[in-house]
Formats: structure tokens, C-alpha cells, sequence
């Protein structure tokens, strides 16, 4: 059997937690199963590169930021291949130019190509553990890239595409994939499978266990992913298709996700183009819009509303601020005072009461909805900041997610 | 012009010193020269990335040592380009294996083979300022390996060889090279002109100022080297080749080298392939020595005493401990508490009573002798090293090397 295994940086955080880190993969070694581990920057490396950016200039390119931060996962993969060998194994560590994980140009938030497995296929022939640089690739000139955060999650799924293991098990600091963030929601409960596309529906909607792309890749090559802690040997959470008879949760988790803002451009022409020419320019800054709300028309001219991260508001502001004009807008406003809330469930395309009860669950606890969006999975609504905990809280009891399906 | 410029880790210690550095590469650009750029890891970088190292394992394997070790110039590349491009100039930092720097198989002190200059090139026609990541290249693997202590000054002169640049500075933190160290020897005078050959010894004998592989190359491809401190604007040392009516120095420096110990192998058979099973064994266990010493022979037996530098003398008792049957020896002796003082000049092949005022000065401050090597231009002699510093300056006086020759 072939094993991609993930583990972040809180699992090798320090020299012992590489040696526990070599310690499981050299278990599942010589149990006669071929392994290729993919690492991120230890704990704090990440941070720590960036404020000593920070200290030399202001405003750093994004070619030489990859250039910077790659290094924590090399210095990572060294490490973790030195504590391997320790172990008596053979071993050896790759970069992602190494592997040959190849990208796109977008420096800092590259997307995977194509992974060349020549390398990783003859190391294993070798009998080698390979260990890999997550969260970074090459692109076509040979420039080193970074995928942006969780990056490493798609490096692992990614690999395990490529060379069509068996499984792939990321490790992280929590259990699995739970109903809900049990910080927030004591009685949420660890789901032993998800489907795919709730993964992707929850990832997306803030639950950070793991990246969205990594869920897509996962998707697309129907790799199996195992979402489990690194500090203990509790089964987690697998992600993969739907069984053929199975029938899909209504409900399988809630999230939320602090990090939203929200923009609203008052009074622009109803008039084709505009929209297009609204969220065109957003993606040109490279802003990425989430929810999008369009007013009902009044006198030919409309309110449009969307979301983004909170990071995203100055960017956002200032296109809206230069193309205001454009768009005939009488002003606009942002506000980041907000959170989402979601219910996820592949079930719910077949129960059309889903959004209603959502509705309910948040009017019967005293919660005003400022904005709705669905997707055929899923029903986010936005809501006040301050009100994003009772909403969590009010959604899972209202639809008590069944753990471990029907 | 096309300079190439050389900083060491003290140079771009801190945020502060790299933008300072970011200043000098600026200057030169804008007065209209090409530049290239070799830098070292961050002040302490590599020794943080050895504790760290040593947390994990005692017996690193050799080339994830070199996959860790790298990424300490891959930071100082980013930052630097970082900072100069805050400067409003077009730049580009490479690492090693970007650049095409080609070396052999011997992790932690490859040799540099060929060095493709292609994208170089192309980045300069671009108008852009390079900053290359020195102390590291390629093998034909494909897998990063480093040069070796001082490699960073390899790096430089070896670029400056492929791009036939029209000068290599070496920046460093003292001012260029001196007749003598001046922290041991006050008197001791800067000097603006040395030969490659005489540096090549100075650098074998102790004199840390610029790495002898380094000498070597310039010398190879004719390559002039300003050695200066990144700290002040005076002018360094050239080292370049003789001019043809160019009488050299009798004596143009005094070096030591602290870094020393002595073994030595008592009563081993006089026999042919003795010397060399004793010395191929040490090559062997990569033990590398500097002086030989084989005592007359008595009764058919010899004595052979060698040195080495005092972080080898534990492989090279090892070696000698296995193997002194095999030469008959008696029994051996190392001892660490020694020195290495030389004197240097290319005139002195010339003058053949030079060995004799060596012998003479030392022998007037009463300092015993314990071994003595020569070369065409250097005599070296092994002393206590509690009387180092007197055997320096008492060959410093005896010879007083006119700085500036003739």
C-alpha cells in the first residue's frame, strides 16, 4: 500500500515532536506500506520569516516572499528526514522544485499543474521514505511558488494523486471534521466519514481543518483523505464519495467564519454591465468576493452587496472607491462587524424545508439575518459578530447533525 | 562594467545592514554597471540551523545537512532583493540550483564543475541586479549541495569567472588583507596589491580573510579580487596576478593558524607503501592533512608525525588507533596544544636565506621548534601555541613586509 501522510506545523513544531513525527511514519514503514510524507514550516518559522520581511521593506514582491518563506518547509523536510534516518530507515528529503510540483505564475497563492513522479517513484523503488516540502512548487521559469495557506494540504492530496495512492491521512492538531466547532459547540460530535462535497461546502464556508483546494483535488482523483490528529492514535474523520446507496445527511455540520466583511454600494444604474464591471475590477486587485446580494430594483438603480475577508476590505474599498463614478453609485460602505453562519449537508438538495428551518432557528433565538446565499449543499446567512456564537449554537440544535450518517 | 559583489553572513546580519547593503548594490547599478550579488546566511543563521540540527540527531546524514544549511542564503537572497528592489530597482534573487551552479557529489564541501550561465545572462540583459545565493549549488542528482566553510567567496569568484565580470569584490568585516593580523600585531600594515599565490598560501596557512578555493578560481581565470569591508568605503586589497616587470615581495605577510594538532606515529616500518597506506587511510575517513613530517630512520623503523586541524583529530586518532598494527607502530601522540606560524612571499624562491631568518628570529625570542614545512613561497613552522603570538610578531619585526611592495 502507498501512504501520503500531511503534517502541519504545530506537528513538528520542535525537535521532539519531529522525532514523534518520524516515529509514526517509521511504524507505518515497516509495517511493509511505502510512505511519502509531506511537512509544512515548523510552529512559528512562517510567522517569524514574515516579520523579519517586515523589518526590510514595506511593500515585499511577491516572487521573493516564495523565495523567502519556502525555506521553512526545507528546513522541515531536512529535519524530519535526519530523525527518519535516525530510525534506521532509508530516507530522503525533496523540495517541491525537486518532486517537480509544477504551478502557475501566481506567486503566493500558486495553483499545481502537474506533479512529474519520476523522482518520487525511483526513491521508492529505493526503498526510500520520501519526505516532501509542503505548500510550495515551481513554475515554468523555474521560480520557486507558494500555494498560500493550507497549501500543504493540497501538496499531500496532490502527490497522492499523482502517484494514485492508497490513502492519504493529514494530520493536524484537532480529531477530524466535527458537526461543529466543538470549542463553540460542546455537544458537536466527530464525523467518522464526510462526502466530498460537504468538505468543500464546509471548507469553504471557514472551517479551516482542511484547504478547499486540497477537498477539490481530492475530489476530482477520488483519493480517499484522513483527517486525524498527530497527538494521539484516535481514528478521524474520512473524506471521500458518497456509497452508492447511500443516502446523504440533510444536515452533516455548522460553521462559521469570523473573517468576513461585508461592502455595500448604494444606488448604482440597473443597467447590463455594471455588476460584471463591479466584481471584474475586484478580481483584477485580486480581491476574492464570497457572497454577492443584488437589491430589487427601485427607480432604476440598485443596491449590490458581497462579502470578502477582512483582510481583503482596503483592497476592495479602494477599486470601489476609484470605479464609484462608473457605476453611477451615490456611495458605499463596508462593514466588518460580521460573521457567517452555515448549515452543510449533501441531503438537503432533495429536503426544500432546509432554508426555511434555518430561518426559524435563527428568528426563534432573536437573530436578525443581514444577507442569504445558498449553493445546492448549503444555506450561509450573515450575521452580527456578536450573534455568530448563539447562531452556531442554535443551528446545531435545531438540525442535531447525525454523526456517522444515517 | 560587470561587478561582482561578495557579502558575508556579518555583513547582512540584521534588516538594518541588509538595507545598507541594498545601498552599496544600488550605487554601483546606478552608476551604470551590471551586478551581480553573492551573499551569505544571516549572521548566526547557520549556527542556529546546527543547534537545531543537533536537537534532532547526532549523525546527520551529509545531505540533508546540506538541503538545511541552504536555506540560510535563501533568506538573505529574499531579503536583499527585497531591499533593493524598495531601492526602485528591477531585481531577481536565484539560489543556487537556479543559477546552474553545478557541483560534484561531496555534501558539505562540493567542488564547483561548470556554472551555466544562461540565465544569468538573460536576467542582466533584463537590466536587473542579481543576488545569488552563495555556499550552495547542484549535482547531476539534482540534489542541493554546499561548498564548504568560506564557500560563499567560491561562489562569487566563480561567477565572476563564467560571466568574465571585470571585478569581484569581496566584502568582508575587516579591511582587506594585512602583513599580519593586526588584532596580534599592531604595526601590522594593510596591503593593496597581493599575488594570487601568496594569498593561496596566506589562505592555507590560516589567514581567514578569503576562502583558498576561492584564490584558487581567480587565479585559474585570471580574475582581479578587491577584498574590502562592507563597513567603510576604503579601498581593500587586490589580489591579482604579478605585472611582467613586477618584483615580487621577499616576504609580504605573516599568518597562524590556531586551528591546529599534531599526531604523531612512532616506530613504524621503514617499507615502501607505508606512508601511503597511513595517508590513504586518513583521505579515506576524509581526514585532510596539512603538514608531514617523516624522521630520519633508525633500525629500520621511522617516526611520521602530521597535522591536521583540531576539529579532525578525533577521526584521524581513530583512523590511526585501526590501523597501527598494520604499519608495526609502536604507539602514537596527539597533541592539540600547538600552532602554525609562516611566513609568505613569492620573492623568496629567489632568496634562499629566507629559512634561515625564520629559524633566526624564532630562536632569538627563544621559541622551540617542533615541525617545519616549506613551499616555493611560505616556511612553516609548528610551535607551542602558548608562544603563537610571540613567534608572529617576532617574524613580523624581522621582516617588516613593505605594504605596497617595492
Amino acid at each position: 500500500m502507498l501512504v501520503v501522510q500531511k503534517y502541519g506545523g504545530s506537528s513538528v513544531a520542535d525537535a521532539d515532536r519531529i522525532r514523534r513525527v518520524a516515529g509514526r511514519v517509521a511504524d507505518v514503514r515497516k509495517a511493509g506500506h511505502d510512505v511519502v510524507v509531506v511537512v509544512s514550516a515548523m510552529g512559528d518559522t512562517t510567522d517569524e520569516l514574515i516579520s523579519l520581511m517586515n523589518e526590510v521593506t514595506d511593500c515585499p514582491r511577491e516572487r521573493e516572499m516564495d523565495m523567502l518563506l519556502s525555506t521553512g518547509e526545507q528546513v522541515s523536510i531536512a529535519l524530519l528526514a535526519m530523525a527518519v534516518f535516525e530510525l534506521g530507515l532509508p530516507v530522503i528529503s525533496l523540495t517541491g522544485p525537486q518532486v517537480g510540483i509544477l504551478t502557475d505564475d501566481t506567486h503566493t497563492k500558486a495553483r499545481i499543474i502537474d506533479i512529474q513522479p519520476n523522482r518520487l517513484r525511483s526513491e521508492l523503488a529505493a526503498g526510500k521514505v520520501i519526505v516532501v516540502a509542503g505548500f510550495q512548487g515551481v513554475n515554468a521559469a523555474n521560480d520557486i511558488t507558494t500555494l498560500g495557506r493550507g497549501g500543504s494540504d493540497t501538496s499531500a492530496v496532490a502527490l497522492a494523486a499523482a502517484l494514485s495512492a492508497d490513502l492519504c491521512e493529514i494530520y493536524t492538531d484537532v480529531d477530524g471534521v466535527y458537526t461543529a466547532d466543538p470549542r463553540l459547540v460542546p455537544d458537536a460530535k466527530k464525523l467518522p466519514y464526510i462526502l466530498y462535497d460537504e468538505m468543500l461546502e464546509l471548507a469553504h464556508l471557514g472551517a479551516v481543518v482542511l484547504h478547499p483546494r486540497a477537498v477539490e483535488c481530492a475530489k476530482l482523483y477520488g483519493i480517499p483523505v484522513h483527517v486525524r490528529s498527530s497527538f494521539n492514535l484516535n481514528l478521524g474523520t474520512i473524506v471521500r464519495e458518497a456509497g452508492e446507496t447511500e443516502r446523504p445527511n440533510v444536515v452533516t455540520g455548522v460553521a462559521h467564519d469570523l473573517n468576513v466583511a461585508r461592502i455595500a454600494i448604494f444606488d448604482v444604474y440597473d443597467r447590463p454591465g455594471v455588476a460584471h464591471h463591479i466584481f471584474e475590477e475586484l478580481a483584477g486587485a485580486g480581491v476574492n468576493v464570497d457572497m454577492i446580494v443584488q437589491s430589487a430594483m427601485r427607480d432604476g438603480i440598485n443596491d449590490i452587496a458581497f462579502t470578502v475577508s477582512k483582510t481583503e476590505v482596503k483592497k476592495a474599498v479602494a477599486v470601489i472607491d476609484r470605479i464609484k463614478e462608473d457605476v453611477g453609485s451615490g456611495g458605499f460602505a463596508a462593514d466588518d462587524d460580521v460573521a457567517k453562519v452555515s448549515v452543510v449537508g449533501a441531503g438537503m438538495i432533495s429536503h426544500p424545508g432546509v432554508a426555511a428551518h434555518v430561518f426559524g432557528a435563527l428568528a426563534d433565538t432573536g437573530i436578525n439575518i443581514e444577507m442569504i446565499s445558498t449553493s445546492e449543499i448549503g444555506i450561509s446567512c450573515l450575521v452580527k459578530a456578536s450573534e455568530a456564537l448563539r447562531a452556531v449554537r442554535a443551528l446545531h440544535d435545531r438540525f442535531r447533525p447525525p454523526a456517522g450518517g444515517e
